[in-house]
Parts: structure tokens; C-alpha cells; sequence
């Protein structure tokens, strides 16, 4: 027998935006399955492993700004989506997540599949709500609407992030036959209009005239999705306030010309006179995380007279140790309200300009002639990748050594990284929903313990044609000894580094995709750009590396970067 | 620099009897890392991805009855854990969880791998804990050192279950050049002596009389550990007071030949009249969960008088709706404290024992000819199981073929289960974990799902020789094509069964894993001796069924069955 509130939810969902479902196979969940797959506005796709479906679902709703919505059984597969959600609430990625549960009375009862769900993301989530499991009355078929609406409404207000409904239901739970699914024409929706965080006139003039004071100003660039018009608004701020905009990859403010991205190499610099000339009055932020460590170290240490951060709303975090203003605007918002006539640039601006332009040769050089290591790796891929296409970076030393080499403003590609939690854990996943609701190609840059511990985001009966796996295997956690400290440690080999024996060739034979196998510049150089063809399907891309070389390769890289910045 | 009160955490932990430590990697982690490799009394090994990590760590605990200790680093690998956490809270297994954080000043300051780790296990932990961040102060100390007794008192004490310490860490998290780590003598341990869970002289007559006004008692043991003494003193219990014990195959009491093993035969039965013989007038419970549905809607219906559940502490379920009398005593204290001489078999005894022998007669005949079908392979894999080897029957079909066909009493196999929450989610590492901490075989029996879900359990360099997994691997959750309800659905293929593409043979390339593949009952005949042999190495029985073929199968026994025990 069909709950018309339960066929409601995905009707509501559909006629509020949402795009994309992912399902998980189950029975309590029933209900919810057929209202979602029988729905003739939403995509529905069905993973198994709910831990990969959250993160696909993640992926989804980081490409196209919407809530996704998951749905999934009673028991452990609620989670199984944890690290996802986890991920979402600090990357401010909106989620609907469904859950199906046994009805009140029924639970500790030591029946199958059953925990205790309601507010099982505990603090990660930025909402819960419980369906009602009595539906008899009218005002709590009123409720079950009306919470619906409020989870989707609360999703993306800012910071977006995912929202939890935990949903009791009662045998029995499927259809009679002959039963057919209505959407109820008459379903009570409410639409939340988002405010505008813009500044008043008088506050405006307020900051043009206090931004006045300060003569060199720099702007870090936390992680944001693509936005080409902040990219402009904050190009035409930083002409006409003389600022420095720096930017990590996972910024995506590297697509204007301006944006310093080199911040990884010019703070291998130990020359102080130099470093003391790129020392900020005011620090202006926006956006989430920053990459680079020796950026915030080095902001720590030469602390600006003043720091001033953009965010609409939510908690602010004190990342550089020098907050002394929030204002609650949009950063594009703010840009454009304070914009004046250029100015012309001046001692600071051309201090960074030439420890940019510096480090930026140094890379071009150096990466250019170096040997085989990933370093050098990533660089040729990074060269490669297709215009306007998306790059997810895993974590973790794929998305550092992206960070280091950055991108060419020209490539206009779409960066994306699971920055959040800055997990090892869904990369895979995350890519393959970024893949499924895009249209170009979509490139996944990952190690092997990143890979092969989220193999089952493969595991499923979409591998998109425009998925790209990059895979640098060098049968270990390769960052353990890039890092100091474990390299030291009698136990980095077995405990730290984790030898695995794996390579990608048999999962390719599982999931039925092209792979490639190479072992010298020489031979990635000829397979990119097959690799990277449109016409080319699905494929897997493994670089073998040795992670001893590679450490070798990293420490002489630092060690050539500090000499060429610092002379 | 070493941090003395985490590396005395490890020490405490070997002096109160753990033995068996698995890690994940990472670099906040690594004061923990050092202070558990190092240490001379520790088995100590390392799996990468979280979620596998701690069902093995499960599986440990399960086999040995120890907490077993978990290790990870900061971020969502603490949530990677939680399904394997909220299993051993349902299935009472200590596990003590100790999660690597930063240090509370940079919590939400998006630093990389934080999350909001207090408390992150909800309501699926005894116990959570904070270590302190400054050891400064002698009470820090005191307090880092007495918490870790107070954690593994609470982790073994009734009902066991898994507890958690968050352990914020500043860095250097490494020991200098030429630091030793040392375990210091002067420790402090706090030792907690358990009750016996026992009745009183007075009690136990008073039981003893009782029981005299019951000529119908009927015991259902629900999921416990094998205990032989429990069996036994079980047995003799039953003579005295002419009980029927009823067991399903995790209850591990069907290795006394007296257990009605038949149970989800015998309650197929439509003759009324039959089925009314079999009705108690007392009930009496041990254990946790019970997995025979028929079982649990016959005691629903036909209740009881009165039903007792034997139970030390904690919350208690009422599965049957009859619940009336909790004895807070251990079932063994129980049987042997109320049990006078042999009394004479009687009407129900022998109407439970007929409806048992007749339903087995049934099932040796039924599946001794059936076609080639799951219930006949898996009738045939049970009845070759090595003696006193241990099975772990994954959920959900897997249990309940097995559940079904039941064991011999001679076998005397050991049965784990996860049906503490019944997830699909990590079978596969929790047999790996019972394998690793026991001597003889270990088989896993899994379907598809189960198998690639938790592939990631075989994903480290420590493959037990002794583990068999037999695969029955119908492409798809088979469960749905079985159960009322899903298989009249067109959403019954994509959204329910789920279909997946793949087979064991590139997991068995993977993991150099032997591999053989069936597709018949004479090959599997021919195999299975070799495939159980002690020495083979760990090896994948892969058995390919058509799940249609099944699903008609598996109605043809439903029918026979009903026949069979109805006339």
C-alpha cells in the first residue's frame, strides 16, 4: 500500500529544484525507492555501497550547486553515508538525506537492521527531522510536507550544507499490484527567496574610504566553486585597491591572470629582507580552506596590521591568528561595491609580482628537465588537461602536488577537492558524480591509497564516458616520507607509509575501462593526449613510480625551489 | 618529542589484556602509532581503510573475547568506523576506539582532516572519553592514565561493547633522533573484578517452584558466543524440567543434539492443530537477536503465559510482545542453579521433537536431491564444513540459507554473525579478524553484495592462510527476488536487486587469493574437499546461480516444506 506523504516527498523535492537521486538498495526504504524512481522529473540511480553513493551524490551537488538527495535503508547504511555528510557540512555542500527507519516502538527491539537514527550525524549535519510515522491525522500530513520543504530550504541557505530526515515506516511497504503512484497535484510547497548579503551605500563608502588607509593589501582566496564573475569583480577590486590576490588551486581564482599561484614555492624562500617585503597591512579572505602551509605560516609569523574576512553568514574560522573583521556580504558583492578607478601598482604589488614570476620560471624550468617522479608527473598532466574541463584532486598528496604546480589561468578548468574534512576516503566517488552531471571531461588526479580505498565508487551501472582516472601508484602512502618526521621512524615503512600491493589493471577488467600503464615521461607523454580525447571512453591511467625516488625527488625539488626564491 | 602519557596508553592497554591492535595510518595519529608498534606484548597491524580496519578489529573480538584496540587519525576515518561500532554495540564486543584530534584551539578553523570528533559515535557508544590535551599538571596525568582503565573496565563489563577515547594531540607528534620509547614500571592500572550474575539459596528455590507450575516450557537462545558449558548446563536444565530449547544456528547452541535446529521449517507449517501443540506456557530467553521470522510471528501469536528473560544487565528487548519477567542472571548461573533431576519427556516435548525430526527428515531429502539452487549449495557447503572450524555467515541471504539447513550437533562449528545491526557492510573483515586471532578454518559464507561491498577487507598484507570464502554470487541482492513484495515491482531489477557485473576472479589476481568457480553440484562436489583442506591457502569458492533460478527454487522448498510439516 502506497503512503501518499512518503509518494509526496519526491514530488516536493522535484518542484523544489532537486535534479539527481541516489539510491541504496533495501527493503525498510522500499516506499521511498518507488516514490523516487517512478517520479518522471528526477534522475535515479542506485548504488550499493552507501559510503560511495554519498560521495557520488556529493560529487553531484558540488557540479551542479544542488541538493542531491540520498536515500537508503534502515541500520548501518545511515552510517555508511557519514563521511560523505561529514564532508559536505564543512565544504557547504547541500544534501538531502533520507534515511528509512523502523517505526519508534520497534527499535532496540533486536530487529534486523536497526539503530538508533535520529540525529545520527550528530554535529555534522545542519539539520535533522523526523517524518511522522502516523500519518491518520491532518496536521501531520501537514507536518510531513512541511518539514520536506523547510530540510531543502535550509540545504542551501548559506552555508549550504546537507540536511538529514530520518523517516519511520511501517509494513507494509510496497505497492498492491495495480496500484499506481500519484503525485498529488495539490502539494503544499514553500519556496524560501535567499537574501542578497550586499553592502549598504553608507557602508560601502565606509570601506572604500578605510581601505584607503591601508597600502598593501592582500587577498587569499579560500577554496570556492567556479565563478567566473568573482573572478572579475575581484581582478577589477584588485586594480583599483593596487591588492595582491593569492590563490590555491582549489580557489578557482587561478583562471585570471593576475592571481598569484605560485605561494608553495615562494615560501620555501628563507631570505628574510625578501619575505619582509611581501608582508601585507590588511589581509582581506574569502572562500573555505587554503593548501598551502607555508602561506599560513607565513601569515602567522608576518602578521598583517588588520584582517578582514567576506562570509554571508555561518561561523568564521580564524585560520591566519589575525581576524579583526567580519563582514557579512557576498565577496563578489563586496567587490563590486568598493570598486573605484584603478591604481597603479606600487612597491608591494611588485614585490609579489616578482617572487610570482620567479618561482613560476623556476617550475617551468626545473619541471621541465626534471626526471621521472610524480612531481614531474603531475606537471605533464596538469599541462594536458582538456580547456574548460573538471579536475577533482584527491587527497593527499595529489591535490599538494597540483597545488605546488598550479594551473595555467588560460585552461579555465573547474578544480574541485574533497577540502572540507580533506579526507582520503571518497575521491573516487566524489569524481565519478562530478563526471555523471557534466558535460566535458572530468579528471580524477589520485594516489593508490586514495584509489583503491574507494574502488566501489566504480562498483555501480554508470561509469561515465568522461571520466578520467589519473592514478600515481607508487604502492604506498607515499606522503609519509615526503613529510618530516615519519621518515625518521623505524616504523614508517609498515605503519606509516603502508606498503599495497595493488595496481589498477584488475579493476579496469572489473569495470570494463580503457588502462594504461606507464613508467617514464617518455611514455605518458605519448598516451596523454589519447587519454584525454573525447572519443577515447572511460579509462584508468597508472603511473608507476617508486616512492623512495619520489622522496628524493621532492627533497631536491625543495631544496632547488629555497635556492632559486631565496637568492 | 614523546609524549609519556600517550605511550603509556599502550602499555596500560597490554597490562589490562589486550593483545590484538589494528591501526589505520596517518600523521596525527603517530604518537599512538609508535607507542602501540613498539610495544613488545602488542600484535599490532595496519589496514588503510577505516571501515574494514574496525570490523576486523570486530571479528578480533568476537574470536578471543578481548577488546580489541583501534587506532586511527583525525577527521572522517573516525566516522569510517561507525558501522562497525554500532555492531559491536548491538552485539555486545568490546572494542576500545582511540581517535587521533587536533587539539580543541583548531577545531573548526579548517585546518585539514577536522572534524568534530566529542562524541562522534552518538548513541552507538558505552562510553566516550576525553584525553587531556595539557599533561602538564600530575591530575592531567593522573587523569590520561585513569581513563584508559575506566574505558576498558566499561568495555568488558556487562554488556560489552565498544568505548571511546579522543585523543587531541599537538604536534611534534615524532620522538627525536635517538629518543626510545619507554614504558614506565611505576603505571597506574586500575583492575574492576566482574559479578557473578548468580541467584541467590532463596532465589533458586523459589525459581525451582516456580517452574513446577509450568508443563510447557519452551527456551529460545537467541545470538550468543559458543560456550560449552552454557550448552551443557543448558541441556541438563531441559532434561530436569522437560523444556524444548529452540536455536538458531547463531545461537551456537545447536551443537547439543537435543536443539530444535527445524525452526523456519516447522513454523511453515498451516495445520492449526499442529501448530497449537507447540505453544508454551512459559517462555524463556537467553541471548540476543533471533533471526527466524516464523519463529518470532508463531510467538507473537501464540503467546505465552508468561515469558522470562535471562539477562545480566542493560536494556532488554521484547522480541516476542510477552515479555514479563526479567532475571538479572547469567543463563549458565540460571540453568544450573534451578536444575533438580530428569523429568520424564512429555505431550509438548514430544510434539516439538516430532515437528523437528520430520522437518529435518524433510530437508535431507529435499535438498539431498534438489537441482543445483543456493539452498542445495549452501546445504552442501555446511555438511563439509571442517569440525570445530569456525563460520561467519554474512548477511542477509547468506544467515538465512544457513539459518534454514541449520548444523549438525557433531560439527561443532562456531557461528559469527553480524546481527547486531545485520548490515551487509563488513562481513568479509570481520571473518578476516576471526581468522587472524583463531587456529583452525574460518569460512565465510557471502553472497555478491556482501562480498564486493567489504572488498577492502582483503585489502592489507595480512591474508590469513586459514580463511575459505565461499561466494554465491547471483549478480545481484538476491534477497529481493526471494521476499513478497519487491519481486512484484518493475522497479524490482534496477532498483532492488541491483544488478552488478562483477565476479572474484581479479579480487583473487588481487590478492593472490586461490581461486576455483562452480556452476554445478558435481563440481562443487569435487571441490569443496580440496577447497577445506588445511593445506590450501585462502582461497575464493566462487558459485554462479541464476537468481530467477533461485528465486523458483527457493518457492518449490517454501511449498515443499509447508507440505511437508502441514500433513
Amino acid at each position: 500500500m502506497l503512503i501518499q506523504p512518503v509518494v509526496n516527498i519526491a514530488d516536493i523535492c522535484a518542484r523544489k529544484g532537486v535534479e539527481q537521486v541516489v539510491l541504496s538498495p533495501g527493503s525498510r526504504c522500499a516506499p521511498l525507492t518507488i516514490a523516487f524512481a517512478r517520479h518522471p522529473k528526477l534522475t535515479v540511480r542506485t548504488v550499493s555501497d552507501e559510503r560511495s553513493a554519498a560521495f557520488i551524490a556529493l560529487g553531484m551537488a558540488m557540479t551542479t550547486g544542488k541538493p542531491t538527495v540520498l536515500v537508503c535503508t534502515s541500520g548501518t547504511a545511515a552510517l555508511n553515508y557519514a563521511p560523505a555528510v561529514a564532508e559536505a557540512y564543512f565544504q557547504q555542500v547541500p544534501l538531502l538525506v533520507l534515511t528509512a527507519d523502523r517505526p519508534p516502538e520497534w527499535i532496540d527491539q533486536l530487529d534486523g537492521q536497526t539503530i538508533r537514527q535520529q540525529e545520527v550525524y550528530g554535529r555534522h549535519i545542519k539539520q535533522s527531522y523526523t517524518f511522522p510515522v502516523d500519518i491518520a491525522h491532518p496536521d501531520a500530513v501537514w507536518h510531513s510536507a512541511r518539514l520536506v520543504s523547510e530540510a531543502l530550504n535550509e540545504a542551501v541557505a548559506f552555508p549550504a550544507g546537507p540536511v538529514h530526515i530520518n523517516i519511520p515506516l511501517r509494513e507494509p511497504f510496497y505497492p498492491a499490484l495495480g496500484e499506481t503512484v500519484t503525485y498529488s497535484d495539490s502539494i503544499k510547497v514553500i519556496e524560501e527567496e535567499q537574501p542578497i548579503y550586499t553592502l549598504s551605500d553608507l557602508q560601502a563608502q565606509r570601506f572604500v574610504q578605510e581601505l584607503q588607509a591601508y597600502k598593501r593589501i592582500l587577498i587569499v582566496a579560500g577554496q570556492h566553486q567556479l565563478d567566473m564573475e568573482l573572478v572579475r569583480t575581484l581582478e577589477n577590486f584588485a586594480q583599483a585597491t593596487s591588492a595582491v590576490v593569492v590563490g590555491d588551486i582549489i580557489s578557482n581564482v587561478q583562471q585570471s591572470p593576475g592571481t598569484v599561484r605560485h605561494q608553495d614555492v615562494i615560501f620555501s624562500c628563507t631570505n628574510e629582507e625578501r619575505l619582509a617585503k611581501l608582508q601585507p597591512d590588511l589581509l582581506l579572505t574569502f572562500g573555505k580552506s587554503v593548501i598551502s602551509k607555508s602561506l599560513k605560516l607565513y601569515l602567522r609569523k608576518y602578521k598583517p596590521k588588520a584582517h578582514w574576512h567576506l562570509q554571508q553568514a555561518g561561523q568564521v574560522a580564524d585560520t591566519f591568528q589575525s581576524l579583526s573583521k567580519i563582514i557579512r556580504c557576498a565577496p563578489s558583492e563586496f567587490f563590486k561595491a568598493v570598486t573605484k578607478d584603478p591604481s597603479p601598482s606600487n612597491t608591494f604589488t611588485n614585490a609579489w609580482k616578482y617572487m610570482d614570476e620567479k618561482a613560476g620560471r623556476f617550475l617551468t624550468d626545473y619541471t621541465g628537465s626534471a626526471a621521472f617522479s610524480e612531481l614531474a608527473v603531475v606537471g605533464r598532466v596538469l599541462a594536458e588537461l582538456p580547456q574548460q574541463s573538471n579536475l577533482h584532486l584527491a587527497n593527499s598528496m595529489s591535490v599538494r602536488y597540483a597545488n605546488i604546480l598550479a594551473l595555467q589561468p588560460e585552461q579555465q578548468v573547474a578544480v574541485y577537492a574533497n577540502r572540507g574534512t580533506s579526507g582520503i576516503d571518497g575521491s573516487t566517488s566524489t569524481a565519478v558524480g562530478c563526471a555523471l552531471t557534466s558535460k566535458g571531461i572530468t579528471t580524477l588526479l589520485t594516489g593508490d591509497l586514495a584509489f583503491f580505498y574507494d574502488r566501489n565508487g566504480l562498483w555501480h551501472n554508470y561509469l561515465p564516458e568522461n571520466l578520467r582516472i589519473v592514478l600515481l601508484n607508487n604502492h604506498a602512502g607515499g606522503i609519509f616520507r615526503l613529510i618530516d618526521g615519519p621518515k625518521q621512524q623505524p616504523e614508517l615503512a609498515p605503519y606509516f607509509e603502508t606498503h599495497q600491493a595493488l595496481d589498477a589493471q584488475n579493476t579496469a577488467r572489473d569495470f570494463k575501462m580503457d588502462y594504461a600503464a606507464v613508467r617514464s615521461l617518455h611514455e605518458l607523454e605519448k598516451v596523454l593526449p589519447v587519454f584525454f580525447s573525447s572519443a577515447a571512453g572511460p579509462g584508468i591511467l597508472e603511473i608507476f613510480t617508486d616512492s623512495v625516488a619520489n622522496a628524493e625527488a621532492f627533497a631536491a625539488y625543495k631544496q632547488a625551489a629555497r635556492e632559486a626564491v631565496s637568492l
